[in-house]
């Protein structure tokens, strides 16, 4: 099988391997040597001094663990959306009773910085910004350093980052940017199983913790760090995932973060190209489309659901669709983590015949 | 390495082969039947007509999944304790505003339910009460049944059981006893890797759910339930967990969910027999001594964690200790999940010999 969804990823054979390691206690001293190298190579790639916390949870569980840290009920948030998942962030703040002004661009469009600067200019109250790095609903990478630049250069409020299906894929310099959380899972450039979120946790956002009223027990930050600082846990861990998290990052390591940036690029670049030559048009403009998921228009007259299912079915291949009122518009490619050229020219040969039999189909 | 703390415990060969597939579109038929089997599955063993979530997360996130989904901030809950944990599930609903009573019963002893009967006899507002079936950190089986009937006779509020280390290794008919949410994690007599907690809901928790305003986003049951009807999930499942318990329920309906108990019941006396012979005395009154776990009381003049430490560095066998006030005082045998005679007797025969060996030392 043949996976290229934005998520989870394939596993490469040295994860494959080290999920195979019988379960340990998670309060004794392996586990917290494992915990603390985990820790500290995440932060490094962060770029961050700040606090790495790790949640057993999914990348949305990681971004309601940085809403209910750093806000209170009723403080007013700005949340920039331009798709499903700046749309969760927003929701997931509106849930616990933030007064959320969201500022909604285009799907397909990214956030534009000048925006964000018009936006913000003159407002004093503002707790919380809220901005989704990797909008994988729409492939498009909004520009998140020119964006930080924007929030810092206007405002103390808290700015939180979704990186869920960035992180790791392109480079987010944490502290030099100004980032004070920032959110991915272990599902995504990771190249783990789905099950960790890593919430890192700057000093701008600390503070705020002192005086953040959200209720929690789960995700509260705080007793995170009290046992995150011992290697450990404040409940039990999804171990096989920490197991595979060690994994990876040797392999990270061993590749060197810039060439996993590299990577990503390239194949995203091949990718683009490959579309290009089988006729598919780019959904976002080219200068925003996303290193880790390419989303590409279904061709006038045909369902993107109907080219899914041939490509399952017909050619073992697993393609991304859309959610929401895009679904069967879009096809979109996932190219992060344990990807490279030959995964992606299979899949977009695949994505060729499929297309081509649906439209032979239609016709007939 | 004899792993042999309360969870997580050792995965059997054919959980460690499941954890070996490759990721699969969570958003496909092939997870949709996964998820569909699993949930059928643990409704069969609840013995619920009610519904099965399931939420990555720890049994504590599953707890907090309970809670926020039941009630409202202010709302009156009598939590019984007796432990660290029947204080964890209470410390959740007092962060989330709920007025809690706690009912303390001294560490080691069970909850009475006489004590039940005469705390909840004659009050009309309490929405929901918390009880603890199995006392992990005191090895104390509390009488759920007997406790369920106890709540039942006196009250409508909804009864939410942390079944963490007690489900699967000890009956528990959810509809017939009168439980309304009962959770556990899929690291304990599940015999799978910690990520994974189930939370099965009933009619009278269901109805709760109308006009509970905890917040919640990640944990909200509504959500959990749109997704978990289709076999999917919300948010991006900790997928390796659930291809670990689909082949665990293939195991435990092999083996027979009835002998799944009497197996449990059995070791557990075994490790009691052997207990006793080198010299341990139990922690609890023997009637209420739990099938997963056994406390033991540490002789007078040694420390508990001295002797864990060489059972571990010299026996490469890991036993659990104590939290809070306990620590240093109770040795701690897990015999839950995949655990057999065999290992529980290596086991026992590491204590006698470490706690030999501490002795000599302390005489030294």
């Amino acid at each position: 099988m043949n996976l290229r969804i934005p998520g989870p990823t394939p596993l490469p054979p040295e994860i494959m391997a080290a999920m195979q390691k019988e379960m340990i206690d998670h309060r004794g001293p392996e586990f917290a040597a494992l915990g603390k190298r985990i820790i500290a190579s995440l932060k490094d790639i962060c770029q961050t001094s700040g606090d790495v916390l790790l949640f057993t949870c999914s990348g949305t569980g990681g971004l309601e663990a940085a809403v209910v840290n750093t806000l209170s009920p009723g403080d007013r948030v700005v949340a920039f959306a331009a798709g499903w998942f700046g749309d969760r962030l927003a929701a997931i703040a509106e849930a616990y009773g933030a007064q959320v002004e969201k500022v909604v661009f285009p799907q397909g469009a990214r956030i534009e910085p000048a925006q964000v600067t018009e936006t913000l200019r003159g407002q004093k109250n503002v707790k919380a910004v809220l901005v989704t790095h990797n909008e994988t609903s729409t492939g498009v990478l909004h520009p998140l350093k020119a964006i930080a630049e924007a929030v810092r250069a206007e405002t103390d409020a808290v700015l939180i980052v979704d990186a869920v299906s960035s992180f790791l894929a392109t480079e987010i310099a944490m502290d030099a940017w100004g980032i004070d959380v920032l959110v991915t899972g272990s599902q995504k450039a990771l190249m783990c199983p789905p099950g960790v979120a890593m919430v890192a946790v700057g000093k701008r956002a600390w503070d705020a913790h002192q005086h953040a009223k959200m209720p929690r027990f789960y995700f509260d930050f705080a007793e995170n760090k009290q046992w995150g600082d011992l290697g450990q846990t404040a409940y039990t861990p999804a171990m096989s995932v920490y197991f595979a998290m060690d994994a990876a990052l040797e392999l990270i390591q061993r590749e060197g973060v810039d060439n996993v940036y590299a990577r990503h690029a390239r194949v995203a670049d091949l990718t683009r190209e490959l579309a290009s030559e089988i006729g598919y048009e780019l959904f976002p403009q080219p200068r925003d489309s996303s290193p880790t998921v390419t989303a590409l228009k279904v061709p006038a007259g045909l369902d993107g659901e109907e080219i899914r299912r041939i490509a399952r079915e017909e050619f073992d291949t697993i393609l991304g669709g859309a959610q929401g009122n895009l679904k069967g518009k879009l096809i979109r490619i996932g190219h992060l983590g344990f990807a490279h050229e030959p995964e992606i020219q299979a899949a977009m040969d695949v994505l060729h015949q499929a297309t081509q039999r649906a439209r032979e189909r239609a016709k007939a």
